[in-house]
């Protein structure tokens, strides 16, 4: 059984030092420390790792983050909401967002034309930008066909980006396909709206993409989901892996509880019941600000994952 | 000021009652009360009333409450996810849920082919019944043509249902669209794929349904929303109404809190950015499970509508 | 097996229709249903009912709610902290709270001489009339004798009140113990502590205080818990139902969730161990703010019982 | 004003460098930074500093890191619950406590005489070998005089405690007073009106310790206040620096949420109407579980401080 055992500082402690000793603290502490080797013990088993994360990670600093780790070569699948795809392609080309405060004076901010994502503030102008490079970029792929699955049009737009932090560029390079099940909810559906209108045969065909999320696994492979948040980005990673078997490891952090029965809040115990998950130590659950609890547990995976040589970086 | 007043308790209270005390109350309470005067106020202003909720909710009872919602004339658009509608079909066509309990031995339920949504237990008989039916369903929609916007799609369904108490049936039989912007994040994606393997020219069309919820509001529509829960439901009705100026009105309730920059999170103080939100008295956040809040909220509210005519009852 | 079952509004509900109608609506509702329910059974069962709630809610409209619960026979014992009995007394003697808002600039609220207690103000102007009384009851209480348990205190102090909705007057009057842990944790201990000052010999006896806890029940007795909250209160109670070999029943209202593994998100399924409660029907968790889940689980509790002539109240 | 930057990986991250990068990111991460500022802030301006935190907190692994913190010099004024000290003592005695799960089968534990504390598991023979010694304890202190008050007593059962992990040894040996403002609510309290039962002159003079908290502190002090967790600790430091006219920087780290207007949830914001908070970056709310946050802020707050010589380290 494991102790409880006393935490302690010492100078220049290393994250993967504090998270190995948050095995014995305690509460969420144990969980992150369980999330973290989960996702090492998935990546070892050379299980496919679904990916997922919320609009609002993207505008924050994660967004870099999980442009890396599709570059190390973490995740296999990733699924996302539409606007954090919106707001990866507007860093991608130059638009800087900044940190306000979560107490702000909204209806002066709506007047200097700044956006409010929590703590996180944008312009009003980014979004304008985007918009006037957004039909250009549905030109060029109507013109090549008139039919696009989600996941075929957002790699398309990730080979026209040149950002090494870019979520899209990063996936379209290591060919990770990115799926999007509500790709019209944001500004960009607005424009693939107005591009119909002009051109009533350009079709987004979600259809099809939910068949291609279904093959990127079988039932025979192993596989591990990353849920960050809940939403529907969670969903569709869950229900893609159930569809072929279930995972084999899951890994939840969110700030949902399962008291509400959503889906954001229902834990990893849920997945002992596809019948996949061997024992307790291939799942884990932790109720925390993604923000704070992702960047921990992984940077203590990967470190890990480099010392067994199964991180992609070429000249190791 | 409205001042604090000591609540009490008298014999056979009327919902109606205790909400006006909680007026005077304190903290949540005082907010569930507000949410309460703010639907009543859009209602008396003729605002278009978007209703948005998620999929748990209609696992539920609340589904005959939504429902009965639409007849009585309360909401003019709905914004939901998948899973939820299948569940709608599923008890239209007679499959029974019941109430289970948070801890449960998920193993065991798996075994007993039972799966959990928080406290509530729905057999897999159900979902095979339903999958049973829709590829008959489907079958009927590409009859009549092979290219469908989501909306009008799930119109046809509710005209194919018969029960009052079903959301699709009542949405179909009110003229009240049903969007969902994630059509395939569920068993019904996994139909629809099917499907379009046997028929490649079946198109289910996504973008065009953007546009029609656009259209279901002009800019000078006063406009209001109500978002049970959070995720992209919440989100396509306030983008849907931000593309068109923006709602007057808005009530959120959520178990979500602002402090993870969440879109369920979001609270009302954001409609304020908006520019079209009069004052305080036209928003309010209720922080709380919606099975517990959203009766209380809406009862009160349904009372009051009820005196001043403007609920759709025939013969009142 | 309970079912799922779809809820319907009609005209003038009232709250026990709509509770009862909770039982079948699923997740936190299904709580609220069983809390009332247990309250019910404890109060058949003639349990001895420690009832505790947390400062805030006496800073808010429940305060006399709970002095109606005391006046009805309801609680057997209270245990609460002292912030809330300081305002008991401001209110006791006249002093009016208002109704603000969770955002507000807090810095113009100080300069207006208010106080903050989430979206509840109390002018500065209370608290100094407080203070001008509080000596003078500590000067009559000194001269009866110098050493106080806390409950006997509170019981003398509730008797020099004249205030229907007061806790504290209630509880004197109908012989209902009032116990607070940490007595010096608010403004009266600052002023205990100036009186201890000028009459060295003065002594709350909190030792003692514990004992009286400790007697108000005994191992034979049935034992209930309703805590409201978490903090000291719930886990004093917890503690002293405990010692006499646990509680049967027990009811659990709180916004925390067990995931920090803090006193205050600790549920109800603990009470298991302590090998008394006969099944899950003796014990409910319901997460939600007090200020709505609390007045409409008791609103039911106290149609039942006082149809059933379990209330205590006089020309029936 | 700050940019939103990129977060990236890098082999061997310190914790100071990941939450330097957490300044850039957004959310909660972003508070995280800001509270580890606040901490260096102060210490840097020799505030008086509170240090407060709940009983299961000493349950876990952050007990050595308390004690550490003592050691270092960065507390002033510790403020907590009895629980803590019992466990405080019976680790410092040989106790082992153990990491179990949130969801467990009560019932069973019970059986096999083991207690749960959210995923921390107690033997009862721990809590029974604390209790054949807390009265020898309470034996050499009556020896010594009969009134007591809670610190003076705490200070005298640190000195009798050898155990460099142990926050009561680390208090005493450091003359850092420790204030429990609710001494009975536990095992100890029991114990102590064992005694007194015996010994009726034997009194703990809860009035004179609140005295010793606020002249633990003048009003010309500066004074910072680094809450973790809610409860009355949090209230009782905030009171006793209030009293002294506020402090001039606050760190809280909850789980809780400032809708239900409770202590536990309330944030820094209020600390400005205190008068004295100079600007925002001295005071941040930290969401999340504590377990996590607080060793990552103060792991950073801690190397920088080092650098700056002012850690009580004897050969630097």
């Amino acid at each position: 059984m494991v102790q409880v055992k006393d935490l302690h500082w010492k100078k220049d402690m290393r994250v993967s030092e504090l998270v190995n000793s948050y095995e014995n603290v305690g509460f969420q502490s144990v969980e992150l420390y369980r999330a973290s080797e989960v996702i090492v013990k998935m990546k070892k088993d050379s299980a496919q790792v679904f990916l997922t994360f919320t609009s609002n990670m993207v505008t924050s600093g994660l967004r870099g983050f999980f442009a890396q780790l599709i570059e190390l070569g973490i995740a296999d699948v990733l699924v996302t909401t539409v606007g954090g795809l919106e707001e990866d392609i507007m860093k991608a080309t130059g638009e800087v967002f900044s940190i306000g405060n979560f107490n702000t004076d909204d209806v002066e901010l709506h007047e200097r034309g700044i956006n409010r994502v929590g703590n996180l503030l944008i312009q009003n102008q980014s979004y304008m930008n985007f918009e006037d490079m957004i039909t250009d970029i549905l030109r060029k792929l109507y013109a090549k066909q008139n039919r696009w699955s989600v996941s075929e049009m957002l790699r398309e737009i990730g080979l026209l980006l040149d950002d090494q932090n870019s979520i899209l560029y990063q996936a379209a390079k290591n060919n990770v396909p990115v799926f999007c099940p509500a790709i019209t909810d944001g500004a960009f559906g607005f424009h693939l709206f107005l591009f119909q209108q002009e051109n009533p045969d350009f079709i987004v065909d979600v259809v099809k993409d939910f068949g291609n999320i279904l093959l990127t696994t079988s039932y025979d492979d192993r596989k591990g989901v990353i849920a960050l948040g809940g939403s529907i980005s969670k969903h569709h990673a869950i229900l893609a892996t159930l569809l072929n078997g279930g995972a084999e490891y899951a890994v939840y952090m969110t700030t949902a509880h399962r008291t509400s029965g959503s889906m954001s809040g229902a834990n990893t115990s849920e997945a002992k019941s596809w019948g996949k998950v061997k024992d307790e130590s291939d799942i884990a659950t932790v109720i925390g600000d993604v923000s704070i609890t992702f960047p921990m547990a992984m940077t203590r995976a990967l470190d890990e994952l480099y010392e067994e040589g199964l991180l992609n970086i070429e000249n190791k």
